[in-house]
């Protein structure tokens, strides 16, 4: 038996605890997988008296994150404290130069000085490792860094926020609106008390940069990426999309378009028969469209203690098997073609308009999508009620993004339209 | 830049073909993410002369594939002849005798002698990976071992087969009969000539023998696992399930049943709702339960030469990185509970008879189920024909299936009912 990888846990909140007693749980099963004893030996965490549901007796204690860094019989620290600057910044940088292997969950951190980060860790050689960061208990980062190294990946998408997709699904199984669902989402701890990191898609953006520096072999770039939350969803636009074949999912979306990559978090219209269609609840989904794979698709539950811990305790067996790859999956970038900007975005569209229910609005509003360049599929207006307001549909063929910008703005202008247009993008995954 | 790694590639079938093909194309990606060139210099093939789409020049060519194992100028050797005997065995052992690392496609050969083959990775240390053996270009090998190294997994499930998942959505979507989309299939080249490998649920087992024993850490036991295919899947059952809520996919199954492990490939019907119901045509689903991630699901190609390529190059990207993992996860067994026959297994079912409508049938066939502890669910009488044969359909309970089987064949004997029962298990995935 080799000598264990003995580890300092910096954060013993639900995913810091839930990583000491899934290690002590399954220790006889890692400690085999592992070929030596994965053990915590030191935790760094504000409040001493807190019960967390593990024992920590006989365990090092510093108050002081950074202080993991310098302990110098660790072999590896596991950063669970989350945040893109602090203590957790100051502890994986610390760590890293001190070269020592780092597993975090953070993936705020890694989308905002992964470049930095990923420099250091390969000066010094100390692994970061980051499984937890993106989509919980899927093994998402190791099957599209090791999985699918020998494909040129054209396309990665995912449901990448189980808050989201929960409020979403609720919202069509129940025909709730937003504002109420969320409201549920947060008494049963599914949303935060502020819940704008994930609602407004920062979160999913996050782990979007992430996926996207894995798959095209990118430097990660936070402010390439085009970001819509689901505040803007109506049940009604949920429940129209049913009737039209779609379902609505906020997704996350990298792919290559010829001239350059694009990124972009925003709700999508997903066909009912698309395997992320079915993707519901909580759960998170992972899509990668490689060259020689074709199309695989991961699900499973993005958070929670459990999920968590599984994917950091999968990192900690790697680094105590040795096994080792660079940060973004090469030494040097694979790509440097441009990040393409929103407008550059091609793509076909759902709109839903309120009107007033009178003659020429129709006209007038298919008059200035045609001078606009945007080419309608379909369109179909939601029953009669002369002089009120009346809800229009409509599915556009592919166009341009900007193009499609200047109509609806030009649109949102009429007197007859009673309400900013809404806007959902069609994808076909 | 580190040296090449050498590769002599035993087989040029297409997925041979695919592997050259693929670390040429795709040649300067796959040197990043391997941190040095992955070179085929050797090949061996029977007919020199057939042309496979890719150069061959320059080349060593070995008319005997054992002769790749002594080739001192080769880092590693990929198997892709296929065959559980025969050279594809007799190279495999040379190689990994001579301390050769082996990558290959090759899931009789791991399901048949994969105790053996993993014993003697272990005494030479040369590395023996079969990511491409199971569901194509999904990663399961790689979220099995890798990704859920710290999970107790108590079930593994898939759909492990593409030609018989075609055949059956085939079956559904045109109400055709098994053996007419079968023939369509062999015209189209999605199954063989001899298709009994497939059909019968022989290469699903291979498949499922290898999960099970990653899954679980135990010695692989092909002969420990129930095997039924789907040619007695009617289109009537296929129709009748989707009435009832149910898609009929033939599953690989293997469980934690308490006190030992089952594992079985048959046909099943898994609710319409369930995320594997809904992998359809030639696509593949591995399904993995772990008591700390939950469930999660991998979709994607299982067999052609772009997806094959992809899993055998990701393995070969593994051994150019020097990242190591023992054959079935571990150096020694995890799990020594006994391997349970299906007898002991127990589970709701779905049974369909073809009986005379007349007085006292189903009564007569109540009797025997509940005389044999068989308890109903549901019990439906499709239409009626005096004097003439009428399907009926019936769900069960959860019951122990050697009572199950009893029953059926008292049923079976009964003078009103005119064909062998149709019994397929229901699985709640």
């Amino acid at each position: 038996m080799t000598a264990a990888l003995k580890l300092g846990i910096a954060g013993l909140g639900t995913v810091g605890a839930g990583v000491v007693a899934l290690l002590r749980r399954n220790a006889t099963l890692i400690t085999a997988r592992a070929g030596r004893p994965v053990e915590v030996v030191a935790v760094s965490a504000r409040d001493r008296s807190r019960d967390r549901g593990v024992a920590l007796d006989g365990l090092r204690w510093h108050e002081d994150p950074v202080a993991l860094a310098a302990d110098n019989d660790l072999d590896a620290v596991v950063e669970v404290i989350g945040g893109s600057e602090g203590p957790a910044r100051a502890l994986v940088t610390a760590a890293l130069e001190a070269g020592k292997p780092v597993v975090t969950a953070n993936k705020a951190l890694l989308a905002t000085h992964g470049v930095a980060l990923a420099a250091l860790s390969a000066r010094t050689g100390a692994a970061l490792a980051f499984e937890a960061a993106v989509a919980g208990g899927i093994p998402a980062i190791k099957a599209l860094r090791e999985g699918l190294a020998g494909n040129a990946v054209t396309r990665v998408a995912g449901i990448l926020n189980g808050t989201c997709n929960y409020i979403l699904t609720e919202m069509r199984l129940k025909g709730l609106p937003f504002e109420q669902v969320l409201k549920t989402a947060q008494d049963l701890g599914y949303a935060e008390a502020d819940p704008s990191f994930d609602i407004d898609g920062v979160d999913a953006a996050h782990k979007l940069a992430i996926l996207a520096a894995l798959a095209f072999g990118r430097p990660v770039d936070l402010s390439a990426l085009h970001i819509e939350g689901i505040r803007h969803v109506s049940a009604l636009d949920i429940a129209l999309a049913g009737e039209l074949g779609y379902r609505i999912k906020l997704l996350g979306i990298a792919s290559r378009e010829g001239e350059g990559v694009t990124a972009r978090v925003h709700p999508c219209m997903v066909p009912l028969d698309s395997p992320i269609a079915a993707v519901d609840g909580v759960f998170n989904a992972v899509l990668a469209e490689g060259d020689a794979a074709g199309q695989i698709m991961l699900q499973g539950r993005g958070a929670g203690a459990g999920p968590t811990a599984s994917a950091v305790v999968a990192d900690l067996v790697d680094l105590a098997r040795g096994r080792h790859a660079p940060v973004w999956g090469s030494e040097a970038p694979l790509d440097t073609t441009p990040a393409l900007p929103m407008a550059r975005h091609r793509g076909a569209a759902y709109l839903r308009l309120m009107v007033l229910d009178q003659p020429g609005v129709i006209a007038d509003v298919t008059g200035i999508l045609r001078d606009g360049g945007v080419s309608l599929e379909s369109m179909l207006q939601r029953g009669r009620a002369p002089g009120e307001a009346v809800p229009v549909v409509m599915t556009t063929h592919e166009c341009d993004e900007a193009r499609m910008q200047q109509a609806l703005a030009r649109i949102a202008t009429l007197p007859a339209v009673l309400e900013k247009p809404a806007m959902i993008r069609i994808e076909t995954l």
